[in-house]
């Protein structure tokens, strides 16, 4: 059960002038399940993509690189869920390339304007034919309404869809951001999620796209984690069509530039924490924070150490305030010097730990009473310096292990 | 269930000339239940420690560490087992302090001559009062013989035992080797165990025994994972008594040093790999070789990335031959370099992926076939370099989550 998540109203979702959206059943894996979606981006559009730092890679994701450092204009994009295309060596590489091949024709684009996305098992092959026979469907069936049946099309472990919108001015227009992720396991982004894909039709300079995808990942899905598993294909792309009408933005220290980048970064945040809620055999959704580092690297160390922990993750799972794990995960997070006797712990606003010990006004049930809920915020504070970072993770079930015991059967 | 693990036959543990251990039920935390273990050690014997490197060290590690280098020779060891002492602030260093006092006024020695040693729930006060009321029973109960029992008195969630003799000739003497350990969950040592002793009446220069207890605890307890959770109470202890009789060993790089440190490594190594068996939830035995590394580190990094990974461990609990989860644990191994496309991996003698792809010849029945084995080995070749390193681990199941899940309750 996702944790105080519900599927998008599609009415919620607003259009981005300059994209649409196609999806199709191709039966790549299973018949009968939308598994491919196209979307089409108007001329003229930016795009952005921060991938895994997972050397094993997938083969979309390599070709991906490629076709954005080719610089022609980035005018569709395929996702397929169902196969990874990962760990399939040179063979998949050809595969992804002949699906960027076919919706190019398809488009009536260079290949090198097509950004490919595969999602699903690894190391199986990909059965691109399925692909190439089910793009003009998926193609014919482009709207620019089609946000809520991507995010469905996109998904794979996903018992929900996830998508946002946020609108603001620019210059007296209306700009829209809007954006869909999927992912629920193997979810420890180092760069990017499993899948995100946010819209813009603010009129962006080109060269400020990736610096405001960068800082977006970073606020948000380089802030999760599920399982600590990286992802050989996380991807995340920001796409800027322009069509908002209102004169570029040409830095985004500016009145303009700032609205944008909120927006941008409040989409992605409502993604990357979606992702947390629909994590897999979640039943909590926990916020951690880590203050009083002497920088945020050391902070979001400890506060991944805590989110890792499969020992804190299934003490919150059993509502018990077993909280000196905690402590252990903090201690072992790679911060040398740190001082134990300095450390205080918080869960919401109960104060458990002052000065690395249990605090004396500490009572058992109070943390009881925090752990019951289904959203928790663990405080750390090292009181050391000035810095902090905040992580979201989710607790770790039985269900958990079934899922991922039966994943491929 | 352990995996391949019998509880040891006491007859099989064989005493060390020097050496006389005790036990007894203190109440602890549960009445009834054999919880207070000490040592008592001959005089003149030699003793070195290696111990967490989690910053939240518990307050019996730091006592440890600063008895031994105090240097005035170690004479006695108390462990309790229902209660860490760690999370435990200046008030938990008192109360460990309390314990070695207790002991040497017992054993007529200097408190700086004992170690004490803490393993069960963290951040709870250590109730030190009954440890106080328990030695004296303890020390009455010393025989030479003790070991089986001791073993088991410093159990916590271990289901069984752990320890291990081993006997070798040097100078024409029979030189002993004995050990004990304990440790199901929180396993993940960044230097030792939870808990180990082993103890040998072997004559050998004190000089010699840290060396040659690092490099045991790197070929063992340093090789091991159930849950990547570094404990705040890892401990391993050598102690020497010189009481065999034979000319003392003044290098290790001799016939003599060679026999007593495969002597004792194999006990460090059985003691270790039993930890693993008796892994909390454990249902497979799962040994971990990364070969063809530039250098050990990076293949030690990559097994613990597999060893480690929540989808890997599933996959081996369901018998599920999901193997991309393999390499996708490999490339996020932090191996900046790595080039996928020159990778193998290996399940037993089943050549699942070659050149970073699935192996032609590759059957999924035969995948199948190796995981429904209890136990496992998995071999991935880099093919950069001669390096190679290996570790243990177990899956990770239903059980593992009710464990951790129940374990206060």
């Amino acid at each position: 059960m996702p944790v105080n998540l519900a599927a998008p109203v599609p009415e919620s979702l607003l259009p981005v002038a300059g994209v649409r959206l196609g999806v199709t059943m191709a039966g790549i894996r299973k018949a009968g399940r939308r598994d491919l979606v196209v979307f089409e981006l108007a001329e003229g559009s930016a795009v952005a993509g921060v991938f895994t730092q997972n050397r094993f890679c997938a083969a979309p994701v390599q070709i991906c690189r490629e076709h954005l450092a080719a610089g022609e204009g980035i005018r569709a994009i395929v996702v397929n869920t169902g196969n990874a295309n990962a760990g399939t060596g040179a063979d998949g590489l050809a595969r992804a390339r002949r699906s960027c091949d076919a919706l190019a024709a398809v488009a009536g684009v260079a290949p090198r304007q097509v950004l490919p996305f595969s999602t699903g098992v690894i190391m199986e092959t990909l059965p691109v034919e399925r692909i190439e026979a089910g793009l003009p469907a998926a193609w014919a069936a482009l709207r620019a309404d089609g946000w809520a049946e991507a995010a469905e099309g996109i998904m794979t472990t996903d018992t929900l869809p996830k998508a946002a919108s946020r609108q603001l001015q620019i210059g007296g227009r209306t700009v829209t951001v809007t954006g869909i992720a999927k992912g629920a396991g193997m979810i420890r982004p180092n760069m990017a999620t499993m899948l995100g894909f946010v819209a813009t039709d603010a009129a962006v300079d080109a060269a400020l796209l990736q610096p405001l995808l960068r800082e977006a990942a970073d606020l948000s899905f380089n802030r999760i984690t599920i399982d600590g598993d990286t992802s050989t294909n996380d991807s995340f792309v920001l796409m800027a069509t322009g069509q908002a009408g209102h004169a570029p933005i040409t830095t985004l220290d500016s009145a303009e530039g700032r609205a944008l980048r909120e927006a941008v970064v409040a989409v992605s945040q409502h993604l990357a924490q979606a992702i947390v809620r629909d994590g897999e055999g979640a039943t909590k959704f926990i916020t951690v924070t880590v203050q009083g580092g002497r920088d945020e690297a050391e902070c979001r160390a400890a506060a991944y150490a805590v989110a890792h922990s499969p020992l804190v993750k299934t003490a919150f799972f059993a509502s018990d305030p077993n909280l000196g794990r905690i402590l252990a995960a903090v201690g072992y997070a790679g911060i040398g010097d740190l001082d134990q006797g300095l450390i205080d712990l918080f869960l919401d606003d109960v104060h458990v730990v002052r000065e690395g010990g249990r605090h004396p006004g500490y009572r058992e049930e109070d943390g009881q009473r925090v752990m019951k809920q289904a959203e928790i915020t663990v405080r750390v504070d090292l009181h050391r310096g000035a810095a902090a970072a905040t992580v979201w993770t989710c607790d770790l079930s039985h269900d958990y292990v079934s899922i991922n015991a039966d994943y491929r059967s």
